[in-house]
């Protein structure tokens, strides 16, 4: 019977390990991914449907003029729509790298790993800027500003900003979710 | 004379590698952790010294009034000016960290960089949506928004808004930044 020398077996413990922490660092960037994705798609499809239309008084017949609030007519909005759009199809993509890793009991190769989480890095940043801008277009929609003289929308507009408003909370979930996929990553890979 | 065996040398020269890597990385480190500290000081600077008095006309003696526009006026600043003295402190204390394992010509602990890379992702995410946050209001501000009826302001107080505009421009910069140093430690920890 051939002998194994120590260091093969110090090797062999090492890998056994190593492999573990990956699996179960695969199996957990799946589930964040799919977070991912459902908090993305939650907020794009709140911040899209926030259309509402109110009459406003004139002081000319008919007295009352049908004035829609949408969520193009703010620049922020537009821009947070682009961004979760593009959040939420590299979402699917992600979670499908992941998921293939993770049935197939194998790691994506590290160069490959390294460009997903960089690009989640930037990503993040997008995302984050985007919430708040729309976060900040909320507020001054809910409270207005007296400094300025902009006021506020939401006494007229309701079921308008509660759709807002639950599409900026979803999407600081999205950006929190984004922050602890890349966390893990950093975390598991400095760890090797 | 003792012979060196061929596992050993390889291991030797695996290390020397690493090790070129891991200073370049450092150096890399010191020079991005400079950059974010310059950013973002310059940011808050210009935000913190963006107050303009204007003499604003009003219908009855002494027909005009002076009016002041502060950086306080809106939370979208003062969100941003707290985040950028968080991030100008952040960055003087982790320079000095990777500035004494540069001189020391050796690396910091994997667990200590893992935390502080943690700790970037974070403020990236925080940097990013008050940026964001600011961008808006200054963008309201210069272009004013006719569909909820927010004037704009900047015809008005136009020093005020190029401190405000310099401001969120080196903002950009200290994201883009931290970015590429998060993106630098992922692709130097996946290569090792």
């Amino acid at each position: 019977m051939a002998s194994i020398s120590p260091a093969v077996v110090l090797e062999l413990e090492k890998n056994s390990e190593a492999s573990t922490t990956t699996s179960k660092f695969v199996l957990h960037d799946v589930i964040l991914r799919v977070f991912l994705f459902a908090t993305s798609l939650t907020s794009l499809v709140a911040l899209v449907t926030s259309k509402q239309t109110e009459t406003i008084p004139v002081p000319f017949p008919p007295y009352g003029a049908s004035v829609a609030a949408e969520f193009t007519d703010l620049p922020a909005f537009i821009y947070s729509s682009a961004v979760l759009s593009v959040t939420c199809f590299y979402s699917i993509i992600t979670t499908i790298l992941s998921f293939s890793a993770l049935v197939k009991r194998s790691t994506t190769s590290s160069k490959l790993m390294s460009c997903v989480f960089s690009v989640d890095v930037l990503l993040l940043g997008i995302l984050a800027s985007a919430t708040g801008a729309s976060g900040e277009v909320a507020y001054l929609g809910l409270k207005g500003n007296s400094n300025v003289g902009w006021h506020k929308i939401c006494n007229v507009y309701d079921s308008y900003c509660r759709h807002i408003g639950f599409s900026v909370l979803t999407s600081i979930f999205s950006s929190m979710v984004l922050s602890f996929l890349i966390i893990l990553y950093i975390i598991t890979v400095s760890r090797r």
